[in-house]
């Protein structure tokens, strides 16, 4: 797929983020299905099966790994949709495991509160590097969530 | 093999708890190495190409779930070595990705300053219910950590 072809929220923006997903060893084990966007959020899904722990459980790596996919996922397609190119860092992450989770996993990204998608593309435009928080969630299928965390995540352009 | 050869550093310790890892679906996928005692800390290892994300690097994700494991398992041989038996969870982590390792993944956990297996032991043993610190990093190859992090872990014992 051509790269420009990737606009955040489109079904070919989706399509190349998935394709970029499958690429790497350790996402392809979480087995994701398609990623959506709800609103805001870039959700992110995988089976139980294939993340559970000893307990019977949502594994905690795979709910960080779902959740920093997503985040990742999102700045990269905001970026992309500014029309700019570089590579994206989970910087650092703060995780609480709220509740056991013991069903598909489901994970949600959007950018922080305050968080401005068009002052992180200027900032990349002018500097060729920008900084944005994103804030991510595991849903229980009950309502309320698993888990939650706050990355901050670092572009640096490309070009 | 019997839940009594568990005693933290001691070869069926280790081994036991290998096998306890290997059951679980999403930690296969990381292709551990046996875990081994370094003083104080628990480490385990990874190869890079079962970890590896789209810029060659150790994928986040990984880091996070080894430092996860390391940090639990270490939990568990101190409970299990005082006797007790229960369930541990991990309820937070805060994570900072310091620098890209393109490298073997080489996680390592330790109780945290101020951390008394003791401590937590006698509480667990009186209250039912006991939390630790964990720090946890992954090392560089050439000195230094590629991720830091520290986490909050809670056991509750089942008898």
């Amino acid at each position: 797929m051509d790269d420009d072809a990737a606009r955040t929220g489109t079904a070919e923006a989706l399509a190349w983020l998935d394709a970029h997903y499958a690429a790497m060893p350790p996402v392809a084990a979480l087995q994701l299905a398609p990623a959506r966007m709800h609103g805001e959020w870039l959700q992110l899904s995988a089976p139980l099966a294939a993340n559970v722990n000893d307990k019977g459980c949502a594994f905690g790596g795979s709910l960080v790994s779902l959740m920093t996919l997503a985040g990742w996922g999102l700045v990269t397609l905001r970026m992309r949709e500014a029309g700019l190119r570089g590579d994206v860092f989970v910087a650092e992450t703060q995780v609480r495991y709220r509740a056991p989770l013991y069903a598909e996993l489901q994970a949600q990204a959007r950018a922080a509160a305050g968080g401005d998608w068009q002052a992180f593309a200027g900032e990349l435009r002018g500097n060729g590097r920008a900084a944005i928080h994103v804030d991510a969630r595991v849903l229980l299928p009950e309502g309320g969530d698993a888990t939650r965390a706050t990355s901050r995540y670092v572009a640096i352009a490309t070009g």
